[in-house]
């Protein structure tokens, strides 16, 4: 719960319904909010972001061990970083469908491409649903 | 075929069988290689990392208007970067079944992402490909 109140606040704090933690355990190593507006980089999602962060502080790409929160639904982009970063395990709070609503998305649904995955990654879907569908309905 | 070289020539520099050049018309605006080790990020694959440079470089998250080349055909972490980015078009060389030969990959061709994207992204496939796979042969 700590876990995602933590991602739920960095995107608060950012104004924006997105926000990602990477945890190993009960421990938040960083915490990341969608930032593609602000650095002008399309890329710059929450999850990705806080992907490079934990990276960079860790000097390494294999971020085996870490669970990945976000309050909304990893998109492709998303989803095939953490595969591509060893992460084991996604636990995200509102669904693409949800964020269809108001936002465009690619609909291509994250277990689908943990289906398409080389590596096993764990999805935990609707963690949180409605902090986090209050938090989306209110930033878009 | 001189900017697909030019995505060629980035990757043989640095040693990968992954480049790729963002271009308008005929001009070229900025070429990347695959930089995950060297950065210590499994999200610099070369068209991410050519998508950032560029972004960085104008100013602007949209790169509407501009073609992505890439040697290798993009995994569905770089093709959704090209489809957040406004990239209207994709070209590439040798393609998933190709590099799952010696390499691990996510299953989700590059064009079933862009059927699932919410605009319109042409992908023109096995373009310069016997290069590429010479590419690809050679490093990987």
């Amino acid at each position: 719960m700590q876990i995602m109140q933590a991602a739920i606040d960095v995107a608060e704090k950012n104004g924006t319904p997105f926000g990602a933690a990477l945890a190993m355990g009960d421990e938040v190593f960083v915490t990341a909010a969608n930032q593609t507006k602000k650095l002008h980089d399309a890329t710059a999602h929450a999850e990705v972001h806080a992907i490079r962060k934990l990276s960079k502080m860790l000097r390494k790409s294999n971020l085996s061990g870490f669970t990945l929160y976000t309050t909304c639904e990893p998109c492709p982009m998303c989803m095939s970083a953490a595969i591509w970063s060893e992460i084991e395990t996604v636990v995200f709070g509102c669904s693409i469908p949800d964020i269809s609503k108001t936002m465009p998305q690619i609909q291509i649904r994250c277990h689908e491409v943990a289906k398409e995955s080389f590596r096993k990654i764990d999805v935990h879907p609707a963690f949180m649903e409605k902090e986090c569908l209050e938090l989306l309905n209110r930033y878009s």
